[in-house]
């Protein structure tokens, strides 16, 4: 069993650094002092869990525990997005070095060694291009991202000599030794609050497609223009959204989100002439990402053509989504059965580090529930009991693979 | 009959105040110097038809022809919306002048006198609260809103002054005495067009009541909250404005519009957690809207039950539609029969003076065919031939009732 009061209080004191006092949010970004405080802080809890501590070339701190040849990685972030919440990514660091404590502390044998990974800038905050250092250790960071600036133009790359690191070359980055990665996470989602349960076993992370769909009607008089001669962009633009909405009906992981939606010209008594909205498709098989895709644009063709409107869309992001590994899915879910908690799978819907790991090794994530759902805000919250039973659980599932 | 050539170049030579030479629209407002020439022009064309002039207490142009007791006044504006067309207003104005110097250069006997009225601010660019002058002679003008404010921060009343306009008391403006009141206009939308008729009867004058709807539901991240779970604003609202225009399916002169949205907080990956929405909604029947509305917040609140969403609204405002009287759309059907056309029943979806004047007088308004529906815009657009037909058959119907 894992020590839960030493597990509590490291989450308490790692999220004193960057704390607002006044919104209790946590404000630590990458390449600052607070990062780099809580680096100090990451690096000491390692160091006493009987790791040696690395930084590899774009910054991942990087603690092994043991020398064989096999590795098991364990790992998530500790940055934060702006005013964000305690839990997120600093939760699977901290249990992640809780575990291996706790195996050092009892001197277990193990056949594996075991590596904890803090990644540097998951969130991408400040060049709002995140999960950098997973994707160098992925091998899929490139020398022309790097190049990136922020708002007050300093480079990525700039930024990542001003705190002493090398990248180059990021081919050294890479890692192509590591037999599972293992991600310990916050849901920042209510499947399991709804389902009453404290964990969960994740089957994969959703990636999104991003479309932007424009109507085009006529825009006229909202008093002299009856209703049977009207080519309302907004009415169709409805239909289409119920139409998808529609269509995601029954589908178990899946989702379809029309977040974004502005009309015009937005005036009281003029019927809409144009609406330009997005949709946010996401599933863990791009498969069905494709499927959806083809049958959504499809259906607005269609709905555009009966009311005499015309449709157009375009692609503004196409990311890959990652499926975990059926091996390491069921060794969580063994090791929650021994808690006495029924196994619950769900998907990611969020993107997180494992996803590009996912190019180099299995990997395999266990989810916390939050309250609420809540997420990157200060209201962000799981329980004590939720964290000591998932890390317990956590610990069981690195004990049989590494033992 | 009229004399189109005179009535025709009046209209061009009106046109050239306020002309824009880049957009060819027309900006004429209100206590300006392109509304003075406006208006001078306008004066001296009533002096050669034979009339008196006279300003009242409020701007209104008034050409009196005659000196009978009973009074049938023609009328529409001389002010334009910002880049407007040559047709708005302008027509009613010149074709009602152009009626009256026909009898007047036959000398033929009239048993009422014929009034022209050009009234003043009828679009409301300057002080965004038209109809300045039916107002006022309907006896429906405050002393509250003359003190309405432009944004350099003058009064209607202020620049009432500075064209040495004494609009107190508003009292005397107020007219009692007027036993027709008749407008020509074009229609500003594509009814006549689509029924391929050169003028139609107006039977009312549709009146808007604007609401405003808010949609509250729960803001979530796109990905990490399943379709089933979601308490999504915008399908709820897209559900809504389907139902609204659904419900208005069949009816013939009720009209209902969301012509402005905004979705809160729009962004690509959050599902929106707010949405608020406008209804316009006209008829030329008070009672119709009122069921209509009713009917509506009743529907929207099934909505929102069902979809686990909340919704509230309010009344933006309120206005009273006007029908025309029986008799003078009877009188306009037989002068358009006369002239060998089908006569044509529409309702004005836009407001006009005449909608003041039913308070104090029997109105009777005639339409002409707009090209494409297109108004308050440079390319406006009615052909010589319609103007030339509207005009003489509202000859006929003034003849008809004055003679």
């Amino acid at each position: 069993m894992i020590n839960e009061n030493r597990l509590l209080q490291r989450l308490h004191d790692l999220s004193q650094i960057g704390r607002n006092k006044v919104t209790g949010g946590i404000n630590r970004f990458s390449f600052t002092s607070e990062e780099q405080q809580a680096i100090e802080l990451v690096t000491s809890y390692m160091k006493e869990a009987g790791m040696t501590v690395n930084v590899d070339g774009v910054g991942n701190i990087i603690g092994t525990y043991g020398e064989e040849n096999e590795t098991i990685m364990l790992g998530s972030h500790i940055d934060t997005v702006p005013d964000g919440g305690k839990y997120d990514g600093a939760l699977g660091v901290l249990a992640a070095i809780e575990i291996v404590q706790t195996i050092y502390e009892q001197q277990l044998p193990l056949s594996k060694k075991i590596e904890v990974v803090a990644f540097k800038d998951e969130e991408g905050t400040r060049f709002g291009f995140g999960l950098i250092g997973s994707r160098a250790m992925a091998g899929l960071l490139t020398y022309e991202e790097l190049q990136k600036r922020d708002a007050s133009d300093i480079s990525i790359q700039e930024a990542m000599k001003q705190f002493e690191l090398s990248p180059l070359p990021l081919e050294k980055v890479k890692r192509n030794d590591i037999q599972a990665y293992l991600e310990m996470h916050i849901e920042q989602g209510k499947v399991l609050e709804n389902e009453e349960l404290p964990v969960g076993v994740v089957v994969g992370i959703a990636a999104p497609l991003w479309l932007e769909v424009t109507v085009t009607g006529v825009s006229e008089h909202a008093g002299a223009t009856p209703m049977s001669i009207r080519q309302d962009a907004l009415t169709a633009a409805s239909e289409m959204i119920l139409a998808i909405e529609q269509m995601l009906n029954g589908t178990t992981n899946s989702v379809a989100t029309v977040g974004k939606l502005n009309v015009e010209p937005n005036g009281v008594n003029v019927i809409p002439g144009r609406v330009t909205f997005t949709i946010d498709i996401r599933d863990i098989d791009e498969q069905k990402i494709s499927a959806l895709e083809s049958s959504i644009l499809e259906h607005l063709q269609k709905v555009a053509e009966r009311r005499n409107v015309t449709v157009t869309s375009k692609v503004l992001q196409r990311v890959k989504p990652a499926k975990t590994a059926p091996m390491l899915q069921q060794q969580l879910a063994s090791s929650i059965e021994k808690y006495g908690v029924q196994p619950y799978s769900l998907i990611s819907g969020a993107g997180h580090d494992a996803m590009n790991m996912a190019n180099v090794a299995p990997i395999g994530m266990l989810f916390v529930r939050s309250k609420g759902g809540i997420s990157h805000n200060p209201l962000e919250y799981s329980s004590d009991e939720d964290i000591v039973i998932a890390t317990n659980i956590f610990y069981d599932t690195v004990m049989e693979l590494a033992k």
